[in-house]
């Protein structure tokens, strides 16, 4: 079978598979769940063989010890994989919400239904444990998935998806509502962004240079987020051990994910109390702080900042510092180099607060609390596939909700328009 | 200026304007709009002449009548494009909805809020009421515009943008936020569409080819629909009265609308008593037929209808018409053949009625109405900037709703991740 068949094949078993999930019960989809989740426990034997030819393949290609920890499957990290689909079991499945409801004055009874969206399309990179959950999500929200792992994971992937297939099998659901590419192929992710007539949404979840590639080949709509430049902006009026709290946080407590901040900006009416102390504490934490000149004049021994380094995800302990004038500069500050993920003020004068709100335009923005808040689980909506930074459909967190979409279902008696 | 330049300037120009028309008040929004309505009435003299052109033009280049009175602005268009304006005013604003909120454990306050989308780029054909129609719904929503009318109504669409950018600046908001595309150079669309980091959505209104060519060449999201090939199914339980009512309506009231019904299936069970009446019904109402081989069956002197008729639409006086021996069937044709537009059934078992709404998978579903109802107005949005059939964003109708998106607004007083 050519590539072309394959992918074809793989796309519009798909659709057929979602044709039929998007009718299946909850009780049902739920019960596939809980069988996931067993079923990975019980074959982790398999899973672990599988997954040690990856690591192999890995080190003897000379990845770097961290990319080969990512990709390892342990005991515990098969035990959460397990566990985050039994949290998901617990979730509200959304499918079948009547969203509005109306009558109009013909009659009509008209609603907006909360429905899957069809198929999905992930794309993504090492972690195999996102196999697990991008399946278990799309399936509760009644989607056929088809899964484009990072070639290092493949057997690992692969072993998986075996898993979760069985399953569906066994629960009467639709094999093909979880399918994993099967071969490394890049030529298989080119012609799976052309199908649009089989599937209904790309969600790439990876580096920068990995997204702009498929929404560069896509003629199916993506959800994205290239990068989380997030700041957090110090305002004179703030409460600087707050401010001291969340900037730490929002740094350190977990720097290597998109909602991490990488820069600070701070107010010059404050900036001479609030830079040394928070810098010291940066540093304590191994932070290394580069900064513009006046943040300089009141931290020495700093490196100076480049016009790049605004503009840098570090996803690292390292941070970017500037002091500016006013909120409108704040505001531009974020408008010209941020990504429009996640940006927070520090301030106790209502009226800055609302301003900052109202004219910083990104997926989240927050006062008085870290940027390492934006996340589906801390905003209460269980668990999620991915961060949003796009405008359209979805924003910020997406969970269960953000994988389905609607239809308008209309009753009448015999109206017809006049 | 080199047309790369231009199209950055307009796309810069609006992306600015988007920033200051989303905090722009509701008021202010209003006050604008009723005086777009009164300048285009002030001005039809110069709407009227700069439309003369586009009309001598379109006459020499040999256009048919029908395109050129499309093109055509008379005292009435003029008129009914002021008060399209002005029952856009009596909207309800969609921006700064809460559309959710809650209190987290950690006493975070948590805020979904109804936010404009930014910047929209309409790309349309000849009818120059849709410049007007576009430019409102999207200021009204608190977006930016950039408009791309067809080439025939170029100077129409700029004296019509004229008047609405010089009401912008005297009710005190951004020039930009209206813009019309000045050339007629395809090279200008093809820019736009690769300006991602200044237009958040596409909007595409015309013929497939058009829609086709902007999917195709767009890094930027793309609502839209290709077209509408919408059925009415006839079950054998259906009440025949209503059945002939309802399908000559969506034949018939307007055959040259998306919403207009192309083909007709019949459940076996009926069609010797149903297809005769409905046949002489279209007939008289000058509808061309084409049948499969059982519906020549029961009404002779039929075309046969081609394979390539079930995918057709039509936008016309013809109707093809096919006898089915189940729902499944016709839920299968309108799988196979279907555009996911909008699609009926007529039936009085309840059954087959939910069975059709879960298995139907179009942006509108109706059980006992006429597909003609799947519009903004009949629904209740108020006016509509087009019908989509994406699964993404929006679905069906697009109202003012559908032109804004949200944003995760939180309040906390001092949270951090732990």
């Amino acid at each position: 079978m050519s590539i072309q068949q394959y992918v074809e094949n793989v796309a519009r078993q798909a659709k057929e598979a979602s044709r039929l999930m998007a009718s299946a019960l909850p009780g049902r989809k739920d019960e596939a769940l809980a069988h996931m989740a067993d079923g990975l426990l019980a074959r982790r034997d398999e899973l672990k063989q599988a997954n040690q030819k990856d690591v192999e393949a890995a080190q003897s290609a000379g990845l770097s010890a961290a990319l080969v920890d990512r990709l390892r499957l342990s005991d515990s990290r098969i035990q959460s994989m397990a566990e985050g689909i039994r949290a998901i079991i617990s979730l509200r499945d959304p499918v079948g919400e009547v969203m509005d409801g109306t009558v109009r004055p013909n009659g009509l009874r008209i609603q907006k239904v909360r429905v899957p969206i069809g198929v999905i399309l992930m794309i993504y990179e090492s972690r195999p444990n996102v196999t697990a959950d991008a399946a278990s999500l799309c399936l509760k929200s009644g989607n056929a998935v088809i899964l484009r792992g990072g070639k290092e994971a493949l057997n690992s992937n692969l072993a998986i998806a075996r898993v979760l297939g069985d399953v569906l099998v066994a629960a009467n659901l639709p094999a093909h509502a979880v399918q994993m590419i099967e071969t490394p192929d890049r030529l298989a992710v080119d012609l799976l962004l052309e199908a649009n007539d089989f599937i209904d949404l790309v969600i790439p979840r990876g580096g920068e240079s990995l997204i702009r590639a498929v929404v560069e080949k896509s003629s199916i709509p993506v959800i994205k987020h290239y990068k989380g430049v997030c700041h957090v902006y110090v305002d004179d009026e703030a409460d600087l051990d707050m401010a001291e709290r969340i900037a730490v946080n929002a740094k350190v407590q977990r720097p290597g994910v998109c909602n991490a901040m990488e820069t600070l900006l701070v107010h010059k009416g404050v900036a001479e109390r609030f830079l040394p102390r928070i810098a010291q504490k940066m540093r304590q934490a191994g932070v290394e702080l580069r900064g513009d000149e006046l943040t300089r004049c009141f931290v020495p021994d700093m490196k100076p900042a480049t016009e790049e380094d605004w503009y840098t995800e570090y996803l690292d302990l390292i941070l970017s510092v500037r002091v500016v004038g006013s909120l409108d500069e704040a505001v531009a500050h974020i408008a010209k180099y941020g990504s429009s993920h996640t940006d927070a003020i520090v301030t106790n004068n209502v009226r800055k607060a609302n301003e900052f709100v109202a004219r910083v335009d990104s997926s989240a923005v927050l006062v008085n609390a870290s940027t390492r808040l934006n996340d589906g689980g801390e905003f209460g909506l269980g668990a999620e596939i991915g961060i949003s930074t796009d405008k359209i459909h979805a924003r910020g967190p997406m969970g269960l909700v953000e994988l389905t979409t609607y239809k308008w279902v209309v009753y009448g008696d015999g109206q017809v328009r006049t």
